[in-house]
Formats: C-alpha cells, sequence, structure tokens
C-alpha cells in the first residue's frame, strides 16, 4: 500500500470485486482525508465543479447523510433523488433512470436498491461511477471498508486477526462484504448465529460458522455485531427479542471472558437490549462512534477514488462483466 | 440573434409572451453554457451569492433535478421546497407564500403548480424572477425550449422545418409550449391524436391537425412524441395502451417510412411499448438523451438571464398583465 | 451593546438562559448580518468548511428554510433531516441520534421536536452546538429573536414598550419565548387570549393578562398576534374560528382605536379572517414580511455565535443543568 498504487475502477460494486492492494489503497487514502475532518475548515476542493447524484431506493438516513457530507467536505455538489414510491419515477427502469442520470453529466452516482445487483447493471449502463450503498442482501462495500479502517487504526493491522461477525448473518449485505474484505486482507473470519440466519454454504467463503455465542466471543481480537431486524426478517428465526438477546446479546458480562482489548464494532443503529446491551455499546471496547467519523473519511476516499479513476477499467472482473 | 440583445424580462411564464427574438436568445445564451457542462470543473460563478427556490406544488423528480443543478452550475444556492399537502403550508395562498419566499430574498422562484396561470399570478405579486416549471395543462416553457434547442442543434435551423406533435394533446402543457415556441420560429407544426385528445380550437394556434399517425410522419423533419398517461388523464380516449400502440406507437416499421434523418423526440420518461418502441427510443433517430443533457444548458441559460434582467420589464404582454 | 462582549455559550436553547446582554449581542450581530442580506452577492465565507443540520421531528417549511438559508449565506454546507416517522430512525434514541450526527463532526445541530425541553437533552450530549428551532410548548427562541429585532428597528428601542401578545398563550412557544426576551429587555407584556388559553401561573413571569381585546390594544406600542390553530390545539377554548374572530380578531376598526404608529407583527403563516384581517395583515402597521427577512439575519448571528463561541461554556444555568 502505497501513494504509487493507481486507482483505474470507475466503480465500487462490492469488496468481492476489489483486490487485497485495492481494498488497502481505499484505507490509505482514506487516513489522509480523516485527518481533513479534523481541521477548522473541514474541506478540500479535490472534486469542486463535480457532481454527485445519491439514489436510493430505500430509505437511508445515515448512509445517505454520510455520503451527502462526504461529497460536499471534497467540494463536489450533491443532488438527492429519494425513490421510494414507483409513482415518483412514473414506471422508469433502473437503466432508463440511469441513462438519463448520466445524460444530465452526473459524475457520480451512490445508489441503494432492494435488488441485489441492481448497482451492477446500473454500472455497466452507464459511463458514470457508481458506488454501491447497499443492494438487497448482497453488498453494503462502504460498511465494510469502514469497519476494515476502524480496526486496523485500533490494532495496526489486520493481518492475523481474529474476526467475528455476530447476528443475522443470512440477510445482511453488511455481513457479506466485511467477509469479503477481512479475508482478503488475511483475517481469520467466524460468522456466529441461530442456525436459521446462517446461509447455505457460507463455508465456502472461508468463514469459520459457529452457533456459539461462547465459542465466536474466544480468542477473537474483535466481533462486529450485526442488527437484528425482528420487526422483519430476523423474526422467522428467532421467537423473541428478549430471547436473542439472552442466548446471543453482547453484555458486559460476556466481554469481561474476551481479550481485554477486544474492539467492538455494530454497524448501527443499535438495539440497545436486543443485539448488544447498553453498557458494551458505551463502553470502553466499543469504536461505534469512531465507525461513524471513519466513514465519512472512507466514503471522500471512494468518491475521490473513482471520480479521478486514471484509465478507468471495467469494474467487474470477466466472469462477472458476462453474467 | 446576438450578444448584443439585450434580456429585460424578470420571469418566464411560457413561450406565448416570448417574440422570436427573445426565444433566440436563451438558445443562444444555452449553447455557450452547453460548454461549461463539458469542462472539468463544471461550473461558473455567474450567480454566487444569488438563491434559487424550487417550489413544486406538483411531484417532480427530473425537472427538478434539472433545475437544481442548472442553478448549482451557475453557483446559486439552492432550497428546494416540495408543497404536496395543504398540510405543509397550513393553508396559506400563494400569494403569501410567494411574498414570504421574496420577504426571504430569494433571487428566482422556479415553480410547477397544478393550476394554469399559477406562475403568471406568483409572477405579477413578487419582484423575485419566476420561472415557469410546468402549470397545469398550460405551458411548461424550459421543455419546449430545450426540445427546440436540441433540434436546432441537430438540423442547423428550425425555420421551414415540418414537426409533428403526437399523443395527449389535449392534456399537455409540453405540446402547447412546443407549438407556441416552434410557430414563432417559423416551422410548420402538425398536431397528430385521437380525436379525443385533440383540444377544441387548436387550429387557432396556426397548427395542422390529423388523426392520422401517417400524416402526421409523412414528410416530417421531426417528431415529439408525447408521454401517453393512461393511469391519469388520457384513459377516457382510448380503450387500451396495446390498442394505442398499434395505431399511434411509433416503431421501426413506421420510422423506415420517414424521412431518413427524422429526428426522433421525446420529453421522457418514456413508456417503451405505448408511444414508442424500445428500437426506435434507443435508435439513430432518437436524440431523446441529448434533450436531457441540453436541459440544463437551457435552464441554466433562463436562470442566467431572469436573473441579471437588465431594467426588468413586465413580463406579461398588456392584455395578459390585465386579466 | 458593543462589539467588544465576547459570547460564550455553545447552544441556543431559549431566551430564558439568556441574559439581557446576550439578547442584544446576538440583535447587534444580527444587524451587521443583516446588511449582507442587501448586497449583491449575499453570502460571508465566515462558517466556510463548517456544517449544519436541520435535525426537524416535525414536519417545518418556513423556520427550515430560514435556517438553511441563513447558513447557506454563511457559506457553511447544510444537511436536512426529516425525522417524521419512527420507521426513519428505526427506533434510535435522541441522545444516539445526536451522539451519531457529533460522531460525523457536525458543527451545529438545528433541532425542531415536538417534546419540550428535547434541545436541552441533545445540547448537553454532545459537544455540537445546538440551535432550537421550536420544541414542544416550550420556546421557539429564534422566532422571539426576530420579533424583538423588528420591533427595535421599527421604535429603535425595547425598553418601556407596551407589548401584548394575542391569541392561543397556552399552546405557544412562540408566547413563551416572546415573553422572556421582550421582559428582560425592559418591555412591558400583556397577554391576551380567551381564559381557557391563557397557561395557569403565566403572570409569575411579569406579564400583565387580560381576556379583553381592548384592554390589550389600548395603549400598546405593538401587538404580536398567534396563529389560531382551530384544527388542532386551539379548538377546545372557542366553539369557531368566526367566533373568535368576531371577539379577538385584530380588523382596521379594532386599530382605528390604537396608538396611530402601533406595530403589527404575527409569526406566519397567517390565518387571514380568523386572528386578523386582511387588511391589517397586508396594512400600513403590519411588519409581518420585515420579520420573514430579519428572521434570516437573525439566524446568521445565532448560527456564527454558536459555531465561534470563545472558550464555550454550558448553555444552561446551572439550576437546569441538573434537572
Amino acid at each position: 500500500m502505497s501513494n504509487k498504487f493507481i486507482w483505474t475502477k470507475k466503480d465500487l460494486l462490492g469488496l468481492e470485486y476489489l483486490s487485497a492492494e485495492e481494498i488497502n489503497h481505499i484505507l490509505y487514502t482514506a487516513a489522509s482525508f480523516k485527518e481533513v475532518t479534523t481541521r477548522q475548515i473541514k474541506k478540500v476542493p479535490v472534486l469542486r465543479g463535480k457532481t454527485v447524484v445519491n439514489l436510493f431506493y430505500e430509505p437511508s438516513t445515515r448512509t445517505r447523510t454520510s455520503f451527502e457530507l462526504a461529497a460536499k467536505r471534497l467540494s463536489a455538489d450533491v443532488i438527492n433523488i429519494a425513490v421510494e414510491s414507483s409513482s415518483v419515477r412514473k414506471g422508469e427502469t433502473l437503466i432508463d433512470t440511469g441513462r438519463n442520470i448520466e445524460a444530465l453529466k452526473i459524475d457520480i452516482i451512490v445508489v441503494r436498491h432492494s435488488a441485489s445487483g441492481a448497482p451492477n447493471i446500473l454500472a455497466r449502463s452507464v459511463r458514470s461511477s457508481v458506488v454501491n450503498a447497499g443492494d438487497g442482501w448482497h453488498e453494503h462495500p462502504t460498511q465494510a471498508l469502514l469497519d476494515i479502517f476502524t480496526l486496523k487504526e485500533k490494532l495496526g493491522r489486520i493481518e492475523g486477526l481474529k474476526v467475528s461477525i455476530i447476528g443475522d448473518i443470512a440477510h445482511s449485505r453488511v455481513a457479506r462484504s466485511n467477509i469479503w474484505g477481512f479475508i482478503k486482507l488475511g483475517a481469520k473470519v467466524t460468522v456466529c448465529a441461530p442456525e436459521k440466519l446462517i446461509p447455505v454454504g457460507i463455508e465456502q467463503t472461508g468463514v469459520h460458522v459457529t452457533n456459539d455465542i461462547n465459542e465466536a466471543l474466544e480468542d477473537a481480537d474483535a466481533i462486529n455485531v450485526l442488527r437484528m431486524q425482528f420487526e422483519r426478517d430476523s423474526k422467522l428465526a428467532f421467537p423473541s427479542a428478549l430471547e436473542y438477546f439472552k442466548q446471543y446479546g453482547i453484555t458486559s458480562d460476556r466481554i469481561k471472558k474476551c481479550k481485554k482489548n477486544i474492539v467492538v464494532m455494530h454497524p448501527g443503529p443499535i438495539n440497545r437490549g436486543v443485539e448488544m446491551s447498553s453498557e458494551v455499546a458505551d463502553g470502553a471496547n466499543s469504536v461505534i462512534l469512531e465507525q461513524v467519523t471513519n466513514g465519512i473519511a472512507v466514503r471522500m476516499a471512494v468518491l475521490y477514488l473513482v471520480a479521478l479513476a486514471k484509465k478507468p477499467t471495467s469494474s467487474l472482473p470477466a466472469k462477472v462483466e458476462n453474467m
């Protein structure tokens, strides 16, 4: 990882499609942008005159706000398009929407969509850069990048670390991007959830699978605790949030048995008393708010790199291209 | 048309109220702004410190986004106000809303309203410039200006061209603004639709009227194909979208019988397979995405001209003023 | 009041917590910002690189727009977050939301909330500055500051003036902030409403209370007429809007019996024919639109002062801090 690396991809679609070197280059770039956000004037003119569209097919406040801030701190102009009801787009297809946005001379489209692979389709249809802000249960690459950035900042490295991802793995794009990213950088990844929340075949990604929370916590250098969505997907797997908390919730008692400096991450927003107790969320091991801070720096890096990609090449490997 | 023309109108309310010379001056100004949007830094400081309010009483993504981008590329600040439910404005009248916006020292109000003539009322009530972004079935002047700009860019002139407007003429503000604009610049305009979608007395504007699609296509230099709104207004006139497509839809077969370089326009979003086939929409004669691109340049020109109008005069002729 | 005063509070939570000297310093600062809004380029770079979040838990167009414009005219970046349904925040607490926003390195949070005291809680939880844009029936300090600014601009002073606040005092945060502000600056304040719309114990703030509109108007130098919300809170107190207008509505006839230069204020939007006739709203004594204009200057002053507070101290007196 050095500043001699030349970034060539026009899009960021998922960590599956990036090399370790590319991931490290994003982290390296994010570190220098993080310094910007500590200045009195938290703004650099590197994307002045560029335009970013936030095209959100699912409601989002946190991710949209983080991208909007990142773009503004790079001096780009930002347009928010919330596409929550089909009537708004009058039935226009994703590709037609993309081509119309491209025709507006938009440099970067940040897209969130309920369909896995939607950003890939968009990226192939337009010359604008496409950044995936979460697609179905597929990937949420900037979330994983900020998780990795935060952990590396905390422990100095990723390689050789033992990272456990705990929660609804089956319905989590955050889990999927985390797995790709941490494994590519040489961490040992365990996923831990009730049986019904483990997707079939997940072992093939190289992760260790367990249903036992104690096994997941033992020797872990870091845990990434996923949000349980009892109001949505997770409800099928477990009788109640209370039951889940009893069996899998991260409590002070459980943390006391872990490595002393175990790093506790969570993508937010936290369900206090469901996947994690308040003591842990606000405790000394938690880096949850640092993750939020680092999200800006990581997204600044991603927007900057894709917008200024040298000799841009396809962002997907040939196999995926020919899907 | 030259750069010696001095623009004096504070508002853009409709093409009905503009002279051919004024329309040409907007096109001339738009051409120079189009160049700006091809630069690396797509931004000029001409409206720095000015404020534009997008006051939309009807939902809109495309037109609002285009105006927002145009304003930002002129370095203006933009505020979006979506007034979709009466509760938001707590029953305030249009004139009170306008005077409040004026009191905020807003330079330009871009307004879309379901009532024909609403922008005219607003323009008479405030010193701020008012730009009509679509009012009822009355006018959508910037759409017509971008249609004219695109056709002129493609064919080098407007005068003497044969332009056919096809679709729901009765419920289309786009049609109305197109008719005013093209006729003032010397084109021969035909409107073509099923009988029930032709407004009574439309011949008085100087257009030729037909219900026969073949007559509309024959000898046409350009066609402007309107969106059919079978979910709304158009449904009364025709049994089904399929039936409409069969009788009036623009297909490759129909295009093959036209002039070789016939220009195909559509204000978007397209109903593929209703008013136009995908082959035509994406084909060599289509300039639909160029229209989107040109929309930015035309709106930059309009915002620039009304904001910096010299010795501003009333934007409406005396007759209309005294309505 | 001079420019040697040093502002130290990081927040603006209510006029209850400010000294007369602090209120006067805001007015003094607002006067210089008002001059900015009369320039061709209505913008100063004093908050460049700072970020303002408008965090609105209640819908608002007027106040949100005014704060957004104020921030942009100071060259700050602005992010709007509308939290109208709990689903948007997925049940996150106010404090968690605040800490997340703080982690985004936001300089100022402008908050509107239906719960009285919510901004106080937020201010204690974050290092970011917090500006109250209206909380429950508690305070709406920037509205009162712009009322005071406008009256002082008109009559040259506040001390010794007789100011009557007329309308639904019980359910009005505007009334409460007005009372604190005007009394601290030495005005004599009368509140006038039907009995049921006078909150219990209001006399303890030092105001004179009456149910008689004639008494409230007699000798008044200024009146601040509140919006009657017959669709909400006010309906319990009175049979109908028409009945209210007859007994308490400000009409030309009533104004004729007042001091010749009586100043008529209203926070907007006006219910014409309910709390005030159109003749009065648009008449020579009305400063209602000047209030709107001054709102920008006052909010620019507040954002500027809290963002650049020297040696920031707590914004609440010890008593409130320890609540």
